[in-house]
């Protein structure tokens, strides 16, 4: 058996912003269509070595390949690959050694897609909420699709805001590390288990919840779902364990309020409307990348 | 990242039947004590291809590594690989290219070792039912753990019975292709979806199924557990879709009515009474297989 091992340089020399976005657009709307397989995750844990590995699988219908993802995480080192699988042949075909950026680029694609769609249109600034990687990503990615003017950045450290600001304005947005103040546009994205303040939500026309990735996490106060547009990119998942989920539970909104992201992305949404999507992550989209990055690289 | 990846000679070279056995015989007994992890398995498919893939993982507790395991079947070609990644540190640490092989090896390897265990000592013939790579390597692994003077064989195919009986000769075993004379040692192995002749298992002792690795298949008739000591190497899984589950369902014995296979090997069990090993395969076997073989390897 041959099997390259793709390392993140070669992946990233293809892995334009493009190439991520298209394919995870074309995920995303074949997942509304029920055109995805996404086989429920696979965990694995390791207590006395405060690990865990999950194992997460999809395919799009028509594509050419599928892929296997392996994600752990061992005190709080990451490490993982992902398997490019022939959807023809079922033969192995390549190992990416991504490093675990393929996922954080197909977040950051999926978040900016929905927060792009849902935003009305002459909005040029944003809140964000969290100062991970994704913070950086989601606003990062948002500029791929509509020009920003101004962000501005909450999260409970300050220097982690302060740095976070500085990025920003290298990157030449007016950066401010106001973000509690909200904005008609909120990104969250953190790992909160307890809802964020609620003032920062109150004059959001839109708002992106991207930290719901696994049961017992929520960052949304459910309040914000009450008379929302509400977008969910897996209606199952995020009822399990997305924010939209504990709406409700929280007995705020119905539990078939939903409408897909790819549904929402393929006909358009009135964006005037008040809107939140909640994203949990699809095995799908991890799919659509890898086979797109493998079929760029051959 | 470096993952070197093991072919099947490198892997045939350190996988000797004492590695082989013993991996599997301490995996099941961990199993039946609950020190193995084992998630539900994951199935994509593909039927414009004619195709599926398994991927299934598994960990016994205190093992330097677990491992996930891709089968893929399409157009009746198999395809594969093991993945074992680092328990400790959650870090991948080789592809084992086994073109299947481990997973055959640790079928006969469980079936041997029960069979074995569950038989009378004196016990030297055994009916094979089935003529596929199992029916040959469940003889050619019992006789591993006990010395075997005849066996007898039976299948659809006249022309494969007459093979493998041709292949067992020369072996050095007084091989005769009437398998459904039925012996006091009858193993079971075949894709069956209906039952094997009753015939068959009439004289029987003892009865290993391996046949049921998933669900809507059946080889035993459900008569043979009525009265006999029963072993499972799952107890849920053979529930769900093994032979056991199949007797339960059509009320012969109780849904609490097994041991488990592990207990069997650790405890033994009286040979005289007539006895029915049910096999459906668990991934804590693959994942010991694989770690012992890496481990022999490194």
């Amino acid at each position: 058996m041959t099997l390259p091992i793709i390392g993140l340089d070669e992946i990233a020399r293809v892995a334009t912003p493009d190439v991520i976005l298209s394919a995870v657009r074309d995920a995303l709307i074949a997942h509304a269509d029920g055109r995805t397989s996404v086989p429920a995750p696979m965990v694995l844990e390791f207590p006395r070595h405060a690990g865990d590995c999950h194992v997460k699988a999809g395919y799009v219908d028509g594509s050419p390949y599928f892929a296997v993802k392996l994600a752990s995480t061992f005190a709080s080192v990451n490490n993982g690959l992902i398997l490019v699988v022939d959807a023809t042949t079922g033969a192995p075909a390549a190992v990416l050694a991504d490093e675990g950026k393929l996922t954080a680029w197909r977040t950051a694609a999926a978040g900016a897609l929905i927060t792009d769609a849902m935003t009305p249109a002459d909005v040029d600034e944003v809140a964000v909420l969290g100062t991970g990687e994704q913070a950086r990503l989601q606003v990062e990615w948002l500029r791929h699709l509509r020009p920003l003017r101004r962000v501005k950045v909450w999260g409970r450290r300050p220097d982690a805001v302060a740095e976070l600001c500085k990025a920003f304005a290298a990157d030449g947005l007016d950066a401010r590390p106001d973000g509690l103040e909200g904005s008609a546009c909120v990104i969250a994205t953190t790992a909160a288990r307890d809802p964020l303040p609620a003032e920062a939500f109150r004059s959001a026309l839109h708002i992106t919840g991207i930290g719901t990735d696994m049961p017992g996490k929520g960052e949304l106060p459910v309040e914000v779902f009450a008379g929302a547009v509400i977008a969910t990119d897996d209606h199952d998942q995020c009822l399990d364990h997305g924010d939209f989920g504990n709406a409700v539970r929280a007995g705020v909104v119905a539990d078939d309020a939903d409408l897909a992201v790819g549904a929402v992305l393929r006909d358009g949404v009135d964006r005037a409307q008040r809107s939140v999507a909640d994203l949990t992550g699809i095995g799908a989209a991890d799919a659509a990348v890898a086979a797109a990055v493998f079929f760029a690289l051959r």
